[in-house]
């Protein structure tokens, strides 16, 4: 086809219709939003209008099979139904459930659009993520005191004092663009603030901890989460979704590589040489038919089925549904827990932490061995719409195997830090601002983490290395020798 | 339309003309070099021939309305005005001020086409090119001796004597190959030297320093800059400039991460999911119609309108027209350069860095408030073609804080340093070549940079674990360890 | 072209065979493969379906040009000729020399297709490959009693006793998911096995170190190889394999970062920016006209013409055949091994390293001058598609001096190491486990290298500061550190 259009003769004539983006009514209070939006903000509005908010009304969505639809409300109002979905059929939702809500040009309209609001189309994907880990993830760093004394100890200023560095203060700024830029920050309002535009001055809410996309944010109408962390403005494409870059922006090295080793895996390689002949956009997703390797959503969350439309998966926006095992660990890899409110887990050393130091798990809060085979099952059906049953079983028997040996190389990092605060080379209080507590720290958030991630998704440079087995034994003697040093060293005696 | 396609129903017919690249006329000179290079070079051939340059006239460009046109100058010569801009165009021109100039084949030809030969057709952007800092770059770090001192002790060869780390020669070569790649050599003539050919041997000029395509590159001619650096030969193509592979050549992390920030930022997970559906050749170039997330190009330097063609930014190639602070801390964030020739600054130490190592601007040598805000202005209204005005000055803001925040990061570890320095623990004649200084050096050029880019373009990892803040943290710990040991020990006392 | 669709006037009629995926006819036995795996692993069944081999016959093929031809076997079997390459043709190849052929409902199956059995159609590709370093890659690493010792202390095991890190047992289990996941694992058949299917329990082979798809991966068949590392299943993509990301999967960074530095070339940057455009299937692969930037395949292994057919390089699978000197140095860089069987060198030191730890060459075993001259004329061949001849020399000679610059480097880290070695602070038995030989082994597998790949491929940064000579030069002063405290300190005296 490539060929023929380079050849340079194609017949370009009538038949318009069929090539314009189908175009849905558009409402009227929708209408005057665009008339002064598109000179304000120019670039959102065009976004907007090729997009398939755009292009179709959600009654029309209704008439799809249950497999096709992009919506699963029941209960849409029949006045959206008729429309776009437009500016203000998403600004004006549930105002009264908004801090941010605020008269603009005679209309009620709320800054930031939330999963709630949302969900008056898309409720069971609102109610898959809610409670998950991804709609937690503000909570999950901000109430647990462990990882806000690590989040604390990375992120404070430090000053110095005769030549020793000591902790300054604590700044929400700095873990607003680091660790809450993917977490989410706690949108609030505080009161209103005027604005110069081009027609003349407006009134806007001032919102703090904003601007954010995070996965976990608090909107100003207490719901968690934010759809467009994935599915972004004013696209809110599947597409982009579906494509592994929108994972990318958080799951990243040296921390989190799944992203880095996925570029590195078989599947990353097909879907960036293919990807472009590939189909992101079809739902139900058609393993083989429309795309011919995984990307993140493939395997996480989609709904899948084979040419011939047999369910291979059910779509779930909770992104451990079909995760038996959780292989970031804290420290260590342990059952995925229960619920995404993880700061609700006591370990048996009475920490919110799914394993002790030593490595043991907190069962109470995690998935029981059912649950666990229930949720292999689900990653299995997925694997196998190409790969051999056993080929599969060998592939995640792996990552059993890798996770037990790797975690042996946190174990053996514990011990050398133990012996540090034994022998009060270090002190325990916090356990991460210290030297030897940091390279502790990197053996698991670090290492760890890649050589498991290598494992599970097939990206070999993280587990040798790139922040893999030679990290992990490397760290490991300079733990030693740094143990070594402090210890027989009146210099560094506590 | 792609599903169309896939269903494999296209009538193909007539029309041919529409679809072939329009031939403009090729000059004789020309034809005359094509004659020979499509057999002897025919990669780049080809690649010109399916260029705008062979498709077009500059006389058929001129015609355009301003806005559309991608030549500049309104002086160019009759003669080029007909013709196809041609092997023989671009290769004559100036020839007197070309030591590169040589008799080939009855024709006297520059080897290299430098931006006062692009000049004859893009008169304006070699103008703003001229002077900003991307033209100076080679004589910026050449003619600063503080840089010199810091690119010698790290390409320098070093040798071994009784178990010391000993300083070997400087090399050029080393430097040719790491700094001045991107910076740009100092491409000269030393005579001639005879090349075999496939029809016969034949003497051509013999370029020292060369291949080189650096941003600051100095030619044959005595000018500066290499417009090929980001519209690469022989296609000089806009899309390419446009793309962030382009500016990712030089500024990539560890010590400029823009493109590893961008990669991971929204904009750049927008832009490599859905960039093939958009366009990235049309001038000018409209916000949400032919792109809907920005690239470095956008918010830097293109010519930016609205669908309806109002302008949202004016085309510049001084890259920094819309920047009123340099992030690029040296070593802490101030207020950009009034001029591109950087080494004539002098700090209140005397040093031609823009800060003291205490913090201190050279404020004369720095733009002002005001132009300081004129040029946040500019990046404003790049902002606001898609956001709200409220959005992005907050973002806008939050810039501000992080780079006051990491200032403070560098202070303490040039505080630390100092202390090494007063101790007799390290020698501050060099500041670069010994253990605590390299660290330091980690702390400004990797770390901080990284978190002001994370912050500037929303990459959140590079301000968290990514040479973030972890690294700031860790490394500041390191140097108060490095110091306690050294300061104390007699092993270490110089 | 782009823009005449966008503007929505196509004529859509017709013509329909043209757009039809080619399709050959089936043979009875793989259309019984079909019916079952079009529900059992419907993916790979697509993934076939859309490919060159479900398209065309060999015979079909054996009638195009030489030049053009895919298959390169002059004597298919004339059953094989006549129908499409179908599941049945490849995986009942050759059943009696395979350990993992079964009975699989009726057929002879062999699970893993090996280069052996694509010889039938493709015999001069497999023959080239064949006792390449590529092809020998898994014992390479495994019959090297050096680098087995090396993958041994950093994949083994590690464990706490009183304080010291002491080895635990070796992993063949570590070293597959690392090492051996590129360099290949040996496929063995451990009995059969039962697995579930939808309609029946069945028995198949049980593969150990399965998965595995490492470049030199022992087959069942006692073949070397892995096609399908570059050609992935199903579609055997001639388009993957010509992809910088396929050899991106195990060239990475830090160890060797040839697909980091190609990303940041001026090549990597063109085919990234405008590769949707190039044509990336044709034979053969015409400079140019169908690619105007080379990936790692151009320059390394494709077969390459001018647009007027005149060959610019021929097709090799042996891809050292365009290389004159290895760069990935082992430690020092060094002439090409004569055979791929590089176990078998023995140096001076009687070690089987290809250069002595003071870097002289095992030069009985590495190619000579006349043979590394043919060899870089081969690449200067394809260099010279797109650039001058003097173009080329400079650049190639530029090659040759970082190489001898940072071979310095390593000689000056392996002084030091002498020094510790001699003054009893670390014990060469094994060269590879204590604190300064890790050290020493960054400095030649991470920096070194880095450098050497920055300069073949133009990839700045890596030379620099991205573990460039930045790091060559901090780590040396490292070692130094280390070896004094060390040498100096009883604490450390062994």
């Amino acid at each position: 086809m490539k060929r023929i259009m380079r050849s340079g003769m194609i017949l370009v004539l009538g038949l318009g219709p069929l090539m314009v983006q189908a175009q849905a009514p558009v409402s009227d209070e929708t209408e005057e939003c665009l008339d002064c939006h598109r000179s304000v903000t120019p670039g959102i509005v065009k976004d907007w209008e090729k997009s398939r908010h755009a292009g179709n009304t959600s009654g029309g969505a209704l008439r799809k099979t249950p497999r096709e639809r992009r919506v699963s409300s029941e209960d849409i109002p029949a006045v959206l139904q008729r429309v776009a979905v437009g500016c203000y059929e998403c600004h004006s939702q549930n105002g009264s459930a908004h801090a941010d809500n605020f008269e603009h040009f005679g209309y009620d309209i709320n800054v930031i659009v939330s999963p709630n609001d949302c969900r008056t189309c898309h409720a069971v994907e609102v109610e898959q993520y809610r409670g998950s880990k991804k709609g937690e993830a503000l909570d999950i760093l901000r109430q647990n005191s462990i990882y806000q004394l690590l989040a604390d100890d990375i992120t404070r200023l430090k000053e110095v004092a005769a030549a020793r560095v000591v902790p300054g203060h604590i700044s929400e700024h700095n873990k607003g663009q680091s660790c809450y830029a993917c977490h989410g920050t706690e949108v609030q309002v505080a009161g209103m603030m005027t604005i110069e535009t081009e027609f003349d001055d407006i009134e806007v809410p001032n919102l703090t901890n904003w601007p954010n996309h995070g996965v976990g944010r608090i909107n100003p109408d207490g719901s968690k989460g934010a759809c467009t962390a994935c599915h972004p403005r004013h696209s809110f494409s599947i597409e982009i979704a579906r494509k592994p870059y929108t994972c990318g922006q958080c799951h990243l090295e040296p921390d989190v590589p799944a992203y880095n080793v996925y570029k590195e895996s078989k599947h990353g390689n097909i879907i960036f040489s293919k990807g472009a002949d590939m189909d992101f956009e079809r739902v139900p997703w058609r393993v083989g038919e429309d795309f011919q390797a995984p990307t993140c959503a493939t395997c996480h969350n989609s709904l899948l089925t084979t040419p011939d439309g047999d369910v291979l998966a059910e779509r779930s926006h909770d992104f451990g549904s079909r995760l038996w095992v959780r292989i970031f660990g804290l420290p260590y890899t342990h059952a995925q827990p229960k619920e995404g409110s993880t700061w609700t887990i006591r370990n048996a050393d009475d920490l919110p932490l799914p394993t002790t130091f030593a490595g043991v798990p907190a069962a109470d809060y995690l998935i029981d061995a059912k649950e666990q085979s229930i949720r292999r099952s689900r990653m299995k059906g997925v694997c196998t719409g190409c790969h051999a049953s056993s080929w599969a079983d060998k592939f995640l028997t792996r990552i059993d195997s890798t996770n037990a040996n790797v975690d042996r190389m946190i174990l053996a990092a514990t011990q050398l830090l133990q012996k540090a605060w034994d022998r009060k080379v270090e002190e325990p209080t916090d356990p991460f601002d210290e030297t030897l507590e940091m390279m502790w720290v990197r053996q698991w958030v670090y290492y760890a983490n890649s050589v498991r991630y290598a494992t599970a998704m097939s990206g070999p440079d993280y587990a040798a290395f790139k922040n893999g087995w030679f990290d992990l034994a490397e760290n490991l003697k300079a733990m030693e020798t740094e143990l070594k040093v402090r210890a027989k060293k009146k210099l560094f005696r506590r």
